[in-house]
């Protein structure tokens, strides 16, 4: 990694900056978000908040290992010899967020509460279940054994992606007229931002390498980290305001023809 | 502790820091969930709140301690020379945090005022002396001062196993059919990841040593204290909703048809 350039080093550290305003702001605007949506979705607005925030403080850790493990010099960078760069924040994060982000998709489409129990968890365990096969990958030195984890945590991403699109079908059709397309483009988004992740992963394996590829996987994970934690999470919160809206009309309106009697 | 491996000591590392993020999302979860509950269950979902609030501070201390008792270069780790790794942090976490747990296990349950301050002091007493017996023993470097303490700590640990199983068994059996359950699942969760503590305690004095003997007793305090804290508020606050539900549903109710009238 000694072949860094100035340029690459910054791009990383801009963009690590610039993820942690992005997921700050957000966690703050799914929070406050939470007074506007009725009771039914206060719970997957403030999971939705809780993912940024979670990746907002792994973005935090993240820029500080990124700055820690380089020495600048004028336009000059080199390995500062102490700690590496540690990726293992990615996981740690992933680990917590992406089986909440199946939670909050679950939450938001309103199923029975045994549904919601039963396709939550089993979404939820998945999730977990593929970044765990993921990391040994990750840190592993030989592109056999990258291979190895990456099918391996394939597996369960395809389960998911068929359960987001088969076992879900009959739950999205029931949705109301005004958010039906919402609840689509959500699924959609989950799976292609999703799929990000696993071809970023192939990089160094299909002849990416030094420096150049180490800025390429930074900054595509943090592109796919953006668009499917905080994309995501304002389609939920869209969904759930539109969702509120019959429920808190009727309560203003009872309010109101109260107050005129 | 010269030979702990850079595989170790990131593993240790990175647990620390997932704890941190995992406390703080929950705090943040418990503290938002309040509005979810009714007046009667709010203190207990508060005290649940400031556990894991309690523990993300100590896991930022804890994190910083680990971080500075080391020197890392490259993928050597030595000993920095400068203050050694702090344990106490634990004891003083758990000094704070265990007397609450079974504050917010016996508010749940809304005994009578009498019953829950009578019940509620004596395990919140019991839980502090525990902690107290316990330290002497970790910092001792004897095994046999260390096995003396761990004994006169099993002995209010046993007193409260005997109060969760016998003492509140007639109070468990009048709670409503939707959470008897929940409330069953959260006194064993309660006794079985505390079992963990004790057992975690003897490691060293059972013939495991060094670097890999040091990593496991992190780990596991670690892991038990995310499931006896988080894992048993996410069953208090459950618990809390669903008895909420009965008495937030009539107030809606009761709204809609005073609206209506």
């Amino acid at each position: 990694m000694s072949d860094i350039t100035i340029g690459e080093y910054n791009l990383v550290y801009n963009a690590f900056s610039f993820t942690i305003a992005m997921m700050g702001a957000a966690t703050v605007f799914f929070f406050l978000g939470r007074s506007q949506v009725s009771r039914d979705y206060k719970t997957a607005v403030t999971i939705t908040g809780l993912v940024t925030l979670i990746a907002g403080y792994h973005y935090f850790r993240i820029f500080g290992s990124w700055e820690a493990a380089y020495t600048v010099t004028g336009t000059e960078v080199k390995p500062a010899g102490g700690m590496a760069f540690n990726d293992a924040y990615r996981y740690v994060d992933w680990l917590l967020t992406v089986p909440l982000l199946m939670t909050e998709l679950v939450l938001v489409m309103k199923l029975s509460s045994a549904d919601t129990w039963k396709k939550g968890t089993r979404l939820a365990v998945l999730a977990a279940i593929m970044i765990i096969l993921g990391y040994p990958g990750e840190i592993a030195s030989s592109f056999g054994t990258r291979w190895i984890f990456w099918v391996l945590a394939m597996i369960p991403f395809l389960i998911i992606v068929g359960d987001l699109f088969f076992g879900l079908r009959e739950s999205i059709a029931k949705q109301p007229d005004n958010v039906r397309g919402l609840v689509n483009a959500a699924r959609w988004l989950t799976v292609l931002s999703w799929a990000f992740y696993p071809i970023v992963f192939i990089f160094p394996m299909i002849g990416f390498s030094g420096a150049g590829a180490e800025t390429a996987v930074q900054i595509g994970y943090t592109v796919a980290d953006i668009v499917s934690k905080v994309g995501l999470g304002m389609l939920v919160y869209v969904i759930s305001v539109r969702k509120s809206e019959p429920e808190l009309r009727d309560n203003v309106v009872g309010a109101r023809t109260a107050a005129a009697e």
